[in-house]
């Protein structure tokens, strides 16, 4: 083969120096998980199409990757469908399954499977890559992990208190300021109806959501588009124009949705998670922000979305309360509220705030280098030893150029490189070279760990 | 929808405690890995199908996964492939991409595509789910897990004493015994050459491979069959009868390959690796053993196979030396050695013998009760100050039963429940329930750390 090969489009291989930084993320997430009780589940790769179709929409059933099956795939598929050039219908004759597009279907199916094994309320966390048939572009990639946790089965407003300490500790950790803006879906469900148009509730948060991107005066026009009489549009502008402490837009919004059952109730709710998170305390800035949409044909209480605050990007959290999850696979009364952490876009923001530890690069403590047999095999039972004590730990396998052996040692970024050579076989020391300064000491084997263990 | 929804065929979910048990597992193999020095990487789930068909064989090209290409994907496609039902062909014009079988292949891709960026000898690890359409049965899986470590760019026997030596980490640290057992396919093919065979290596080795389970004289039967003269299957024998110590071994095959100047180069390899393990100690027993074949086609030199002496299965892991790993997307001259873990099978062998750790079913250290708003913001702030100090902790969301609360800490088996009522909000402290042995005490909130820490 001439051609040199690649990863397919939308796709990414990650090294080693990636990887060490995505195990940042993804171990600074998971711990954080777990010290709030969530217990981690994993679910396949696949799920049968009949799981995933027409949970996205339209346009999510032709991003869903979709698994040829095996055989004799085109037995009983009626060729009327290949002549008609019926390519989504037949799609569907020739695949039984495809990749999973986010977790949260998966996590419903899995909690209808499991339902008798389960324990509700089910504190569930999940980090594993999903599949998109997106056109890439920079930073959407066709395969991407999603790190969510969910708590199902609770209604309890103390759900909501719990993500915002948790989104709080996640980015308190990783050193990324953060505002968290909160919302709730029946406060917009009350703006709707209280100006008047409660069917055009899609048609209002889609148009207000853009507030912070196009300002008022466009949303207004969009607004007016979308079929809102100018009536409707008038009263909704003391609603968009709510500021202040959070104290303050609780109050302003209690009195403009004093009129709207449901506006009310979304209040309320809104003032316990923000008296609640802040009574406990929150590094991150919390903001209720009113125009604040986010998926609302899935959320129906409570919206979290997460902005770092020294980087021009989207959203890097996110989640909500939703009513049914299940309901879709024919379980009932199964609620529930999560948040998600996009990890791309997390190491987006570190990389850009130069944030990553420096230490996350190498693996190796130390690095021996390789004089010949002898050499090595004393070195082999030292390595053993350091392992032992817990420190990573290498030879260079082959008696190359000292030039080489240390250019590989400088290339991985290990910290220290030591010397056995026929004086220190004769001797029983070592001689350690500290790559930084260069500079070098020689001691007795047993003394090492305490050396390698410093800085 | 009516029925109830499960993962497709030959996948599986994985529960809260089947993860902990995984998690354990991958966590004790990244852990050595990592002591010796071995860099993680990742590839895509998904790899062009120009590089995956033709490196499985036939059989193995029928067992890809394949993904129905994007948009109109009969664009193109000759119908004659659909009227004469060449599924075959065909599949290869409806899907450009596929799963990924095995980790090596992905790997050889990863070394050419990122070749300027790699310094040799490049030591990686990869842990990662891989999709192959078998037939499920027991032990059997469409989606599971490899866990692998290779270096490539070296041709020094150091690295094979050090996989032993990590093979031997990973099991003693797991607390499986076993064998690992070490051929060289260099004394293969001296053996093949030494009876005059040296055409039929193949037919040899997949005769012998299977003197552990039919003996000798089937063996020798089915050699019959395979087209070997009896004059060949009687020099064969004495070669399938050597037995004795490693040393003793290493000597009947020195003098029996004395003539065969590759199955001298054979015996010269085993010697220094076999020397070089044992002068560093194993805790698992080495055993030369000169059936053992492995993948014949694939590999070039050393070849390691791990079996659990406790437990009846298949090896739990295995590898070996291979030339010209990238030879086949057009990069010459790489050659490297490795050894992967089946994270499946090292599983059964661990609850087969009761080995995993039991502090690994729950996440979470305490639970705390709710008894209502004014208990519960109390909790939570305690809570909070918990999981600073690393403590996992949660509170039931809802105001439930007592009875109720108290089963689900049972049921997700947490060590401590915690109780904050009237009185103890009122005198500053909290009763801590040992769920153990029901013991409980009532302390002050900064002496819970201390107490939750204890065994």
């Amino acid at each position: 083969m001439a051609q040199k090969p690649s990863t397919p489009k939308g796709t990414r291989d990650f090294s080693p120096v990636e990887m060490a930084r995505r195990n940042y993320i993804f171990d600074t997430i998971r711990e954080a998980f777990r010290l709030f009780g969530f217990r981690q589940i994993e679910t396949p790769a696949m799920e049968n199409l009949s799981t995933l179709m027409g949970k996205y929409g339209e346009e999510g059933d032709k991003l869903l990757f979709k698994i040829l099956n095996s055989g004799d795939y085109l037995k009983g598929v009626d060729r009327a469908l290949i002549d008609n050039n019926d390519t989504v219908r037949l799609a569907t004759k020739l695949c039984d399954r495809g990749l999973r597009y986010d977790l949260t279907v998966p996590f419903a199916r899995f909690v209808v499977q499991h339902r008798e094994e389960i324990q509700l309320p089910f504190k569930r966390f999940q980090i594993q890559p999903v599949w998109r048939a997106d056109r890439p572009q920079k930073g959407r990639y066709r395969e991407f992990y999603q790190c969510d946790a969910d708590v199902v089965g609770s209604d309890s407003l103390l759900n909501e208190i719990e993500l915002l300490q948790l989104e709080d500790l996640v980015f308190s950790r990783l050193g990324i300021r953060v505002a968290i803006k909160l919302n709730n879906r029946k406060i917009l469900a009350g703006i709707a109806e209280l100006i008047g148009e409660p069917d055009k509730l899609i048609d209002i948060t889609v148009a207000i959501d853009k507030i912070d991107k196009i300002g008022l005066e466009k949303v207004n026009e969009e607004l007016a588009e979308r079929g809102l009489s100018a009536e409707a549009i008038e009263r909704l502008s003391p609603i968009l124009a709510i500021s202040g402490t959070n104290a303050e837009r609780i109050q302003a919004l209690e009195t403009l949705l004093a009129d709207s059952e449901t506006g009310r109730k979304g209040v309320e709710e809104l003032r316990t998670v923000v008296e609640g998170a802040e009574a406990l305390g929150l590094k991150a800035q919390l903001d209720i922000d009113v125009s604040l949409a986010r998926g609302l044909n899935y959320y129906t209480g409570t919206i979290i979305e997460v902005k770092a605050l020294d980087a021009e990007i989207g959203s890097i959290s996110g989640g909500g309360r939703y009513d049914n999850l299940t309901g879709v696979f024919g379980l009932q009364g199964i609620s529930g509220v999560g948040i998600s952490f996009g990890a791309d876009r997390i190491y987006d923001v570190l990389a850009a705030l130069d944030l990553f530890p420096s230490d996350s690069a190498s693996a190796t403590r130390v690095l021996f280098a390789n004089f010949g047999d002898a050499e090595a095999c004393r070195s082999l039972a030292i390595i053993k030893q350091l392992r032992g004590a817990g420190i990573s730990a290498e030879i260079y396998p082959d008696n190359a150029k000292m030039k080489k052996q240390i250019g590989y040692a400088n290339a991985l970024g290990v910290p220290y490189f030591a010397i056995i050579g026929e004086t220190e076989l004769a001797e029983g020391t070592v001689t350690v070279k500290r790559m930084s300064d260069g500079s070098q000491s020689t001691v007795k084997a047993e003394e090492l760990p305490q050396i390698l263990k410093l800085d």
